[in-house]
């Protein structure tokens, strides 16, 4: 049995949406940022960097979501969703992982964390950075549009890891400043992707649990 | 054959080390950052990020280290090198690559590429960020020390693209104000990979090229 720790409204659900779409038997723990339960002691036990989200396995607990989605996918006999048979076709969908996880997420994250990056006092600064993540994300999104989403989904026919992915970083793009007009490949994905059963089951968990 | 699109002092010398250690046939592209080469419409058609490195491969680029790294070791048949056919030890590979890219590497960024995240006359965030890399480097770099490092290579007993992934980062570890008495065991893993034989050559290609 797997568990998930996953918090409301972060990243975390794309691998939700990943451990439905494999069927895996899984239990979830939800962790309350309005209460920074993922800087408790007890969190920090499960994952060291106090970050969302983590998934326990009977061998050890995984972060990072590129590796967990992998990881959930392969366990459960998916390679559909990787395309892992095929080490060109992987690359494709890892290199669109690690973008997502490195370039759009990070690029969003500037909005709210910024005090990762600057001093706790420097607020002029982080102001600076919230301004700018409409430019900084707005392209990420251009650059989605035009070279990563090859439609209908990500990878083209073949429905793969990178489409929760994209759903769920897609979630943020309003309060992040975006203007859906530009993006119509982008918001028609997030639509079709919201009509998925393993989809709305995920957000139910999601938001209920 | 492959191509690999590279720069100097960048994190394309760990896709250079593997290269070497699998025994790829390839060929090197200098792209020079003095002169912006990346942002050169040539390079630009192969790829559109205009970030390093890119793979060029008979089935097309392939742009993200994590991305190339495990595609190298897979098309040449070195399983060993990601652990990918055991699904929890390439996760916990693929987190530590995962997290290498979005996170330490992020971190070092903004020294050098603050106008990433900020508009570009915004000097004194710029300068807000730089103040800041040592403490964000330097937590990061406490944590590997501590968390991700199992030694004598990242994964313990088996040398795996993490190995050149830490070193090739760990360049840059001074210049961003990290203490290397506080990180012995990382100071040593850095010494253990320079004396490996394709780690020297992977260095003469990219100094010398």
């Amino acid at each position: 049995m797997l568990t998930l720790y996953y918090a409301r409204d972060t990243i975390s659900l794309a691998t939700l949406i990943t451990l439905e779409e494999v069927g895996a038997p899984y239990q979830t723990v939800r962790i309350d940022f309005a209460k920074t339960e993922q800087r408790s002691p007890e969190y920090l036990k499960v994952n060291p960097k106090g970050r969302m989200p983590a998934l326990v396995t009977e061998q050890g607990v995984i972060t990072e979501t590129p590796a967990m989605l992998v990881y959930v996918a392969q366990k459960f006999g998916r390679a559909d969703l990787t395309l892992m048979d095929d080490p060109f076709a992987f690359a494709q969908v890892q290199s669109v992982a690690a973008w997502f996880c490195s370039g759009l997420h990070i690029n969003h994250a500037h909005r709210m964390r910024g005090a990762r990056w600057v001093a706790a006092d420097e607020k002029e600064a982080m102001a600076a950075m919230q301004r700018h993540v409409p430019v900084a994300v707005g392209a990420n999104y251009d650059f989605v549009e035009s070279e990563i989403l090859r439609g209908p989904w990500v990878m083209g026919d073949r429905y793969t890891i990178c489409d929760p992915y994209l759903f769920t970083l897609a979630q943020w793009l309003e309060q992040d400043g975006v203007d859906p007009v530009r993006i119509p490949k982008v918001m028609d994905h997030r639509r079709r992707m919201s009509e998925r059963k393993t989809v709305k089951k995920a957000l139910e968990v999601e938001q209920g649990g």
